[in-house]
């Protein structure tokens, strides 16, 4: 009988413990697009998402595509750069397959990169000591500022640079696509908790009518830290499907 | 020796099930002001806090209080509030006494509220639904928008005003602050996942020194939410003491 | 011929001299919607209006009314406001009349008014020295920060708060105005050179389509400033019709 | 008798319509940098400048210089850009030698340019007709949005990509100004009436403690809209030295 007690104790632990252990293998199929989607966090949402008129619903000129961060400093391993999001390089061909579906469909497709100076001066206070050699993360010319292999900026698209977090913090982004007509944003890139959940809010406070996240192009450093992001962006209306869902 | 290991298997697992099931249990502790504070989720910060020039430190004129959106549709259950915040209540006291504290220290204490039109045409289009009535939430003018019983402006203080969740989004409060000489940033008030931590990114966006949360004086609808938004707010240099850590 | 010359010359300076000397008569006249219009400095346009795709000419419910400081320390002398401007109270009634034209049409009106700090420390640095008394202009409250007699905010009017001369500076204003589908700005109140152009050159900056000022609602301090002020604004698109032409 | 008043009004007349009947001998003088600068038009200043805690007087590391616009289709008439400012030109070697001073006195220079989209979707409305062609002014990495030849970014300069009048619309200038601890601004460019004036404003609004625009190195398409723009920004508490009074 203990030794029941034990083995079920020893499968509970594992079950539980699935964040320490199973990280590698889970983040492969997840990333992979593979079936296997960890349940997201259940959320506080304590009222009906409203039906709102959706004008543009279908209209696909009515929608842009911000493609964040997907620069060899923060998704390229061999650049060792301390900007690594961990989960980064697994997304890269559902960011890339993404970008595909958006052109296909007329998306407009926004590159938001960042490009510091050399210097530093333009990068949070709490990063700025990175700087100190000269050399720090996607400095505007040097290669780790560029995009990861296998992303190209083709004719139509559009490059914005930012400097901090969220692709609307001081930049001219929302002017861009509010006079393009623009109404309903999809988000792809890197990094869940910091950049892509930045940009996030920011569209919904800036009125997007319809914004959504693709939960397999995005990543953060660990699953719990990308899944309770997504948690909290379906509590305030945002969509979250995987990109074969979002294609279909 | 079986028995051992089936005894710590289930130590593990009562360790690492917590969070599920002594959810409960916890959450009323935590929210009377109760001394157990969950362990934060662990942070994927892969460097060390640069310990960058705090001039400001010490200098309580440099420092100012904010207090978010403790307004009682927030967090009096008595308005029957669609947007009454589960944890609100609980933490009234604590902001009270925090902002005691402040006063205490000749802290700049700034009130931020949510004001509305009765139309709910300055609401997040997620959360225009509630305004039909012209009796939605925080409407300027109605009980709902006034403060939770206990709290109290003065003279000396700030009201300032928002319609969205960041108290810098579309206000000029990042320029009555940044011209009074304001560097470092104390945050307390409702919820953490949006209103909190939307404040606290564009806070860190914008340069300020030092963004400190006081743990135990902000909240959301749940424990779980709360502290896996400390965490991320951690992991770009956030302070997150307790009152009782801070006031020291 | 030497008197006749000087005939002449008397004569030459006294038109040139209109400026100075018969000031409050042209200001009567001008202000009361009399046919004598000073004639605008010409503009360097040195290219033709772009036929742009208006799509909401004609379409009411796409224009907004901003009314731009329209109260009491502004635009009544009876305050002795360091902040008098002297072409204010004249354009009261014209001001009064376009509001009412705007109601008739259904186009939203939005009274943006100045309500300052007792303290003045979210006023201006150059104005701040009016504030040292705990008096000074337009401080919410009080009786100088009301409007002029003879405007009032109806039902279905919205009100907006500005600490600066932009009515877009630091306010949310345009998240507002840009969710209810405005496209088109109708902008009436003083001054001129600072509150009226900079609102509208952050309109044209904002890319809202149509930008109208109308010249006899709105006033400077003198006729000159209004004047050279008009010509910018028509230099970079805006319309600058009567209200007599507007409400054609 | 008669002869004596008949001199007199000859002189008033002279005087007074200097503005008219000199202009063209004026503008001649003006633009070749000599040293007739025409009077300002008076400024209806009804307050005397506040002697505010000027901290930074002096030290120049508080100070940046923005140089606005001070590219081939602005400034040089062989572009033959529909954008190109009449008076630009003829400032080029001031601006030069302003920059000059500001680096022998550790003053940082700030690059502010406009780089469009080939497409023009960045534009402001008023102005997209330009680049139905795929050619419009200042395209990013097009000759036209090339400093005018003679002035360089040198390293430790900064270049900042604005897409509007201002230098502050929609970029992150502010941010890395404030952070930097810069509290003066001295501005030279072109055009005074829009991208200079604006940015000056802002900046007043953004509460820079000393705005200096030096008179003899911005420019307009005529001196009487450079000086009418020059006395509304004295009316705020702009100084307006020449180059020769800024660098004693």
């Amino acid at each position: 009988m203990p030794s029941h007690l034990a083995l079920l104790s020893c499968l509970l632990v594992l079950v539980l413990s699935l964040d320490k252990f199973l990280l590698h293998y889970l983040k492969r199929r997840w990333h992979s697009g593979g079936s296997i989607i960890p349940r997201i966090p259940t959320s506080p949402f304590n009222f009906k998402s409203h039906p709102r008129p959706m004008s543009a619903a279908g209209k696909w000129s009515e929608t842009a595509m911000l493609v964040i961060d997907m620069q060899k400093d923060f998704v390229d391993p061999a650049m060792a750069s301390p900007m690594l999001v961990a989960g980064g390089e697994a997304v890269i061909p559902t960011v890339a397959e993404a970008v595909a579906v958006a052109r296909e469909r007329g998306i407009l497709v926004v590159w938001v990169v960042r490009e510091h100076d050399p210097s530093g001066r333009d990068v949070e206070l709490f990063r700025r000591h990175f700087y100190s050699g000269g050399k720090g993360p996607t400095v505007k010319g040097l290669k780790g500022a560029e995009l990861a292999d296998g992303l190209v900026i083709k004719e139509g698209d559009y490059k914005l640079v930012k400097t901090r977090f969220s692709a609307f913090f001081a930049t001219h982004l929302d002017s861009v696509l509010k006079t393009l007509g623009i109404k309903n944003l999809v988000i792809v890139g890197v990094q869940t908790p910091n950049c892509i959940r930045q940009t996030v809010f920011d569209a919904v406070e800036l009125d997007y009518e319809k914004v959504t996240v693709l939960i397999d192009a995005t990543a953060a450093a660990r699953p719990d830290i990308h899944l309770s992001n997504i948690r909290d962006m379906k509590t305030i209306g945002v969509e979250t499907p995987t990109l074969e869902e979002w294609r279909r």
